[in-house]
């Protein structure tokens, strides 16, 4: 897109009030716009990004069988009730509001009660399992501090998967299915060699659950890592030995970092299935109740855990697979010279080549120009200047690297 | 995708207090699920159709220069009282919830407060302007009856597009705009012949506004329709002699209708961008208030329009732009026999040539493979029987028509 019709600007200076890195770089570069503490706006390039990541979980989490739906944010309390979260004492998140007739309603949190029971529909013999589904939802949690930028914040879009099988057996079957595709989204999404598969508590639903956790000095939690194995322990269950009689890691060889949570998989079992009732009948025709799983993934936060690792003092540095736009391209030019209308050219082609680009057509200076550029953080930048119109070859400049190199027009129209 | 893989499943009836008929179908066809009065999740097949509709409407708002955004659910008051709107008394749809430290939170009904004090950080300049910025975001009203399936509900998707201009003059350039993508999203969609630009008031904001309204008996509105002029008049309106003045319409000719409001469109002028200061230095170097509009349609409202209008006494009727899938692939085989063979090789001949198919590959009865198909309302039928192994032809049957073809494989493979 022509960036003179975009609508957002950048700014020098973050706002005093944002203390997380991922938020300061996200509005100075018009990504994002906080409308209050723990709740912002994705404006065009920040939703860009953010779609790109959805679509990589959403791609993921179909190859492994995955059916997409989309619940409600409103609650009825009932499912809850059954299932002993209504309270606020029991869950210190809830959001909750009313209908005109006084009757209380939540703001859903997560959706193991709602989805529970929309199977008790759908799901009646063996021969209807295993089921796999999932949405891209809106959650909200009723935080009392927010400081951690796009996050932690009370109003989050979430990836929640639910897995309903027979048995323990086929559910960890499925279960492994989903950690490999969770690995394949952390890789495609750039942050994969510094993420790890950490055992964490397993809350109320099992002995322990499985955490993604990504170094990074901006994280709230605390793992050991075992580099060698790939693989860690959160700091809950750090003193538990049990964990290391169950995984065989070495708890002396385990290195201390700061992470963040970019993903999470837990074993429910019969937790929901018992309380709200979802059983089926099996091949001897007993009625048992549905094995459970749960996976989510904010594909916010991961944003922002990507801008926290990989952004420098220039601004942000996003990975071809989830940059808004896989080119920069900058014009010098001024209205109507050749360097405009060369600019102009190599924009459509580009475009026609299918290649998402921001073109940089504003009458601005080119240090200013630059600036935002580097500021904005796309893959790669192309310059249109004196020397492209003279020379026929156009710098092309890596945004993560520095590298600068000399393509002819033929060159970068290969795709 | 494999019948026998779709978790959701068909019932012979409708429940009870489903009243609507888009409701009683939907829901009998396993597209939506009843969470509670006036709000429903979306089921595989629903979600489908449902961004269909919302990829036809995105595709028009782009076609336009709409930049998309995601603004959020939770709102704080003080736009809203600035505006004047915070008031139960003023407003009387609220949702509203509350932080931990007891701070009042709205849920967003419509998004002129958050948007316009957005923009006041990126318009300062004639040269900002003009800007069109839209969202498909979640709505929520607490509407006190909700009856009429899903298009009336308390909680819904609703693209809202914002336009900020410099004046009047183009404003109304760019209004005339939207109202012409409006109508190519409803004649995308289906439904273009029945949907009428209708005068109704403008509310607050201006004497008049534009409803889309489409004619169908399940509408909760009366409108008075020139069916050669294809305009029409809302009652609210019917017998103010200015609007004949205004727009050359005949009282005399109109005729009373039941219609769905499908869509509408308003002119705000300054009413919020006074109240909240949005304010751009004009060519002249004086401060003026940006001169707006407002667009809205909802994409499930749309929806259930369709279902109103054009479903049958066996179910749902897509048409081919809406469908979930373009295609339903029925096979009449048993396990590993010919039919079956002949079926999946043609499945994934389909797949491979871009076809969207449902494939019934379930263990069931014809008779009841039909009427599923029937109900779930896809625009082609491919039948996969004995026949079609001996002859080497397809059964297509048009879902719409009822009309009976017969293909080759190598004819249904062209697209």
């Amino acid at each position: 897109m022509r960036q003179s019709k975009l609508f957002t600007k950048t700014r020098r200076e973050a706002p005093a009030d944002e203390v997380a890195k991922n938020a300061q770089l996200l509005v100075r570069a018009g990504y994002i716009h906080k409308e209050m503490a723990g709740v912002y706006d994705f404006l065009p390039l920040g939703l860009l990004a953010l779609n790109k990541i959805i679509t990589i979980i959403r791609e993921e989490m179909n190859a492994i069988g995955g059916e997409e739906v989309l619940l409600s944010t409103l609650q009825d309390p009932e499912a809850w009730k059954k299932s002993g979260r209504w309270d606020d004492t029991v869950v210190d998140i809830w959001f909750k509001t009313q209908l005109k007739n006084g009757s209380e309603l939540g703001l859903g949190n997560t959706h193991e009660e709602a989805l529970t029971t929309l199977m008790r529909e759908q799901i009646a013999s063996y021969k209807d399992l295993p089921r796999y589904v999932y949405q891209f939802q809106n959650k909200f949690r009723n935080e009392t501090r927010a400081k951690s930028g796009i996050m932690r914040t009370r109003e989050f879009i979430m990836k929640d998967l639910y897995s309903f099988s027979q048995d323990e057996t086929s559910h960890t079957e499925f279960y492994e299915q989903a950690a490999a595709a969770y690995e394949k989204i952390f890789e495609r999404a750039g942050i994969g060699a510094k993420t790890y598969r950490t055992f964490a508590s397993g809350g109320s639903f099992s002995k322990y659950s499985h955490e993604y956790q990504t170094v990074c000095d901006a994280g709230e939690d605390t793992i050991y890592v075992d580099e060698a194995k790939r693989i860690a322990v959160n700091k809950e269950v750090y003193d538990d030995p049990d964990v290391y009689a169950a995984t065989g890691i070495d708890k002396a060889g385990l290195k201390e970092k700061k992470a963040i949570e970019v993903g999470n998989i837990f074993t429910l079992g019969t937790r929901f299935s018992e309380a709200l009732g979802l059983s089926f009948k099996n091949v001897a025709g007993e009625s048992k109740s549905v094995f459970m799983g749960s996976y989510g993934i904010g594909p916010a936060r991961l944003m922002g855990t990507i801008v926290e690792l990989m952004s420098d003092d220039k601004g942000l540095v996003w990975p071809a697979s989830v940059a808004p736009f896989a080119v920069h391209l900058v014009s010098l030019g001024k209205d109507g010279d050749e360097i405009t209308k060369t600019a102009d050219a190599l924009y459509d082609d580009l475009i026609k080549a299918g290649v998402e680009v921001l073109y940089d057509d504003r009458d601005a200076r080119a240090g200013e120009k630059f600036a935002d550029s580097d500021l904005l953080g796309m893959p790669k930048r192309i310059v249109v200047g004196k020397d492209a119109v003279a020379t026929g070859e156009f710098e092309v400049v890596d945004r993560a690297t520095g590298a600068v190199a000399k393509k002819t027009r033929a060159e970068l129209l290969v795709r």
